[in-house]
């Protein structure tokens, strides 16, 4: 399955999504809308607000991947470090940016909100980096290289998601379709589901078993950025399950 | 904050987790349940479906971490391939594990599912890999080493996780105490929050801003093994809140 489409990562920081206590969506989001712009993510990490692990995982993911997005630890608090890190990471000075400021103050104003010295760390950026907008809360994320750095709140990740996204170069979107089959499970679809895969070496095949409701199911999809073989396959699967004697979800 | 505890890596494996399709809800599941034996999760990483992929971090993690838990690809389809991995990873044979298929046939049996090759992918198991029991489709896991390699289906993983729990040498548990902020943000408890973090320097301090029906709040959470200091703690967050003239949903 060769895929030459650009690559990214995700770096999940925080905590709390290492305690537990706060379930991710920004995976699932950022995942389904680069995948509309046909940016592959590839790799994700969740990591603690731990000054050694952010560098070293924005190092290592920024030299492999087209693009590395982050978020969480940009707010006022002390236990906000990511802008901190990603200077370090990069090798440059860090300090309150005047157009990163300028926004804040409007924003404050706008609401009787008074300036003080943790607030003002929101318009700390490193050197070089360009602002992204944040169209929320005012507080900008920003642009490193090719490190999106972005909230850890959801509405306001997708707030400056929405800004990024048009500014990235693109690549064929890869489609998918998806036959749910309820009558049997993955071992009796395997063998002919490995002949489908052989006989569409193009298409990223994949079976996921579950349950809706108590009841268990199997959901074949297959993935590809060619729609008219994607149908080909699609037909080849529902044709799988007619054979083995299977009900599916859909026709 | 130094914390001797055992730590943990998570990996969670499949092209359905990074495309978006499939929202994880097991690296919350593991990490409280982690969290309950004083075992810290430290990373988690998800990758997809992707042989050097999942060999890498699985080398990189378990020579890092006290324990590494994977999720997902140990099911007979052709994309399970997470045994192999594992296998290839720390240089050992695979092959069908006799007491894994014995499990799996009484389970066949009982429901009349007929055996076949596919099926039996299930009972692979790499040499000197140990069985990791399953009380929901018997198909078993394993640990190799450091590594548990469980079902990413959340029920399965569940059960899993129970069976492999009792075994592991657990640490002094990690407690928490929060208090939720309703009627100020973060830019005005980060001086008073930043002072209680200095004079309570062992407890891991957080402020999380988020929403709740629309209505945006703070969550201060400390985290600590004392919890007479955290009961201090807590009460130094609630009189920081009443200080600065703000609100908690809990008293």
């Amino acid at each position: 399955m060769t895929n030459t489409n650009p690559t990214a990562a995700l770096i999940l920081i925080g905590n709390e999504l290492l305690s537990g206590r706060t379930q991710d969506t920004n995976l699932a989001h950022l995942a389904t809308r680069l995948g509309s712009r046909g940016i592959r993510l590839v790799e994700a990490r969740v990591i603690a607000d731990d000054p050694p692990a952010i560098i070293q995982a924005v190092n290592e993911l920024r030299s492999r991947h087209d693009h590395v997005f982050t978020t969480g630890g940009i707010g006022p608090t002390h236990d906000d470090i990511t802008a901190d890190c990603i200077a370090e990471a990069f090798g440059v000075a860090i300090g309150i940016d005047a157009e990163a400021q300028r926004r804040l103050e409007v924003f404050w104003r706008e609401r009787d909100i008074e300036s003080n010295p943790d607030r003002l760390r929101m318009a700390r950026i490193p050197a070089g980096a360009s602002l992204i907008d944040n169209d929320v809360s005012a507080a900008p994320g920003f642009k490193l290289g090719n490190v999106h750095v972005m909230a850890g709140v959801p509405r306001i990740m997708r707030s400056m998601l929405e800004h990024i996204l048009p500014s990235l170069p693109s690549g064929p979107v890869t489609h998918a379709v998806s036959v749910v089959v309820t009558s049997m499970g993955e071992g009796d679809l395997a063998a002919p589901l490995r002949a489908v895969q052989e006989r569409f070496p193009g298409v990223d095949l994949g079976s996921y078993p579950g349950h809706i409701d108590g009841v268990s199911r199997v959901e074949l999809v297959a993935r590809s950025q060619d729609e008219a073989e994607l149908a080909d396959v699609r037909g080849a699967l529902l044709a799988l399950v007619e054979a083995v004697g299977g009900t599916t979800l859909d026709t």
